[in-house]
């Protein structure tokens, strides 16, 4: 069954006060290295580095409570923020949660939240380990994950495809959009469409996934949060290659050309310019790593030519990707 | 000269998009290893340990425009995360800025933002090494500080302090509580008092003190972000010790005696009640580390008494703090 929406009931942000607030995220996260003037991380294998990124969610822009609950936007805001820490090539190890949010906001929207946090951080043996909370006009959610890159070997840049290289794809691409368009038709959504649902709702990647890519030999990874081909140029740009997709890997499979026909829409669009299925995007010397599979190779660009992204060793109409201020 | 108010000319966030306005971020705050999906920090010490913290800064709540300048902002926001990471003992090393923002905001201000950021982060030799931009309807920054724990020996925790230990501090107290009440006055500040007005706009922490007062041998510390007696209470209860202060060494001094005269306010307020100072306070068995002095002294409470805290061995009138939800 496909649930959206926030608890309307029970205490408010402003009947409980602060304290209590953050002991109902503290509750449902427990840490024993949380409630300190900041946390004091594990120490790691001698030679391992820390790794660190944020990204911040405003209602209504990054999440919505008539496509979502505030249990899925807490998963949704751990495996966005644990892509990138994987998309390097690390393991996520911690994550601290700011919130600003209207007074007058059930506790119980924070809970289920915080509840969210706690599943995704759990899959990972990650762990909330601090955070802020303050009022505000409007609900804020700025999440920042610490991960852990054990040994001497490089993290796996956007500077790090070459060229002669096969670019590897591990999850889906396209469910997520797919499921924001099915969310947002306000159509009843047919029982063999709700796992395109499930991947907006609360995408999902296999942790380790990335720490496995760079022990098998990645030299560059990112996700694709702005989708497709536009995360694969940032790298093609970065590092300087040409990258040609295979259009017969990405091909939309049976549940997106359905969703394509009940919505009437291009399902190679989704697969193209969606984002937010955080699906990793690398590239590799040797075979594919397990649990990814490859979707096309790179090339050098000849001298002067600025690098470019096909299919099929073609130019392609799609493009797009997320503008924050448009 | 007492500067405060927002660039309101030039080319809006919304006229420039997302990347030139990570670029005009990026611009003032170099760093190599910014710009990927996360950033690897540095190799530290092998023993070394990573310290984490965040505090949320929303507009009109934490910072207003008619009483601090763009930069002023920036600057507090490293200053209250790296008070926290010197807390802990340990040497800031990274920030991370998450920022929303409305399309019509001039980029002048995020530039000034970043400016003030910058210039901070620089001060500790600590790198500004990711972050987020977004819309919103309101200005909001999330500030996430990375720090770096050398050795063994433990954090200097809440729960750290023991009875029969001087209770030191570091820096000023009630400065920065003085220095708003000066510019809420509206009125012409006498030249004198302008000190009390730069310590509320822009509160400076001398860098390396908390790692001073951990290889000292502190064993607890905190820092006055909501209230010296607010802080202190909170270390009180975590450590299950009582605290007494000497009233003689936090007595207000000449210039927060001339604000109190001139705005016809009790100075003592803004010394017990008064935060953002980010004065570092804590516990010590041997003398005052460096750059500190004893303000007072722990005791252990008698069996089943709850741990007070007094102001020359009496109970004090003043208390109050920060609640966000109030």
């Amino acid at each position: 069954m496909i649930q959206t929406g926030i608890p309307t009931k029970g205490p408010t942000l402003g009947d409980v006060g602060e304290r209590s607030v953050i002991q109902s995220i503290v509750d449902v996260t427990p840490s024993s290295i949380n409630g300190d003037d900041a946390a004091v991380l594990h120490r790691s294998s001698p030679n391992s580095r820390a790794v660190v990124t944020t990204d911040m969610l405003v209602e209504g822009r990054h999440f919505r409570w008539d496509v979502t609950t505030p249990r899925q936007v807490g998963r949704k805001a751990i495996v966005q923020n644990f892509a990138d820490i994987e998309a390097m090539g690390a393991r996520p190890v911690a994550a601290l949660l700011s919130l600003s949010a209207p007074k007058d906001l059930p506790v119980a929207v924070v809970t289920e939240l915080a509840r969210g946090i706690g599943d995704e951080v759990g899959k990972y043996a990650a762990e909330l380990v601090g955070g802020d909370v303050t009022s505000g006009d409007s609900l804020v959610m700025s999440v920042t994950a610490i991960g852990s890159l054990g040994g001497n070997r490089w993290a796996l840049t956007l500077d790090g495809a070459r060229g002669g290289q096969n670019l590897v794809a591990h999850g889906r691409i396209g469910y997520s959009a797919a499921g924001l368009a099915l969310l947002e038709s306000g159509r009843e959504i047919p029982e063999e469409l709700t796992s395109l649902v499930q991947a907006y709702q609360a995408p999902e990647i296999t942790p380790g996934s990335g720490v496995i890519a760079r022990s098998a030999g990645a030299t560059s990874m990112t996700d694709n949060s702005d989708g497709l081909l536009h995360d694969l140029k940032l790298l093609a740009l970065r590092s300087g290659v040409n990258m040609d997709i295979d259009s017969s890997t990405i091909a939309p499979d049976d549940r997106l050309r359905a969703a394509g026909e009940f919505l009437d829409h291009d399902p190679w669009q989704w697969v193209c310019e969606g984002g937010e299925d955080h699906t990793l995007l690398g590239t590799i010397s040797g075979d594919a790593p397990v649990g990814f599979r490859t979707i096309g190779g790179t090339a050098k660009p000849g001298t002067g030519e600025e690098p470019v992204v096909t299919i099929d060793g073609g130019a392609t109409t799609y493009g797009g990707g997320w503008e924050s201020f448009a």
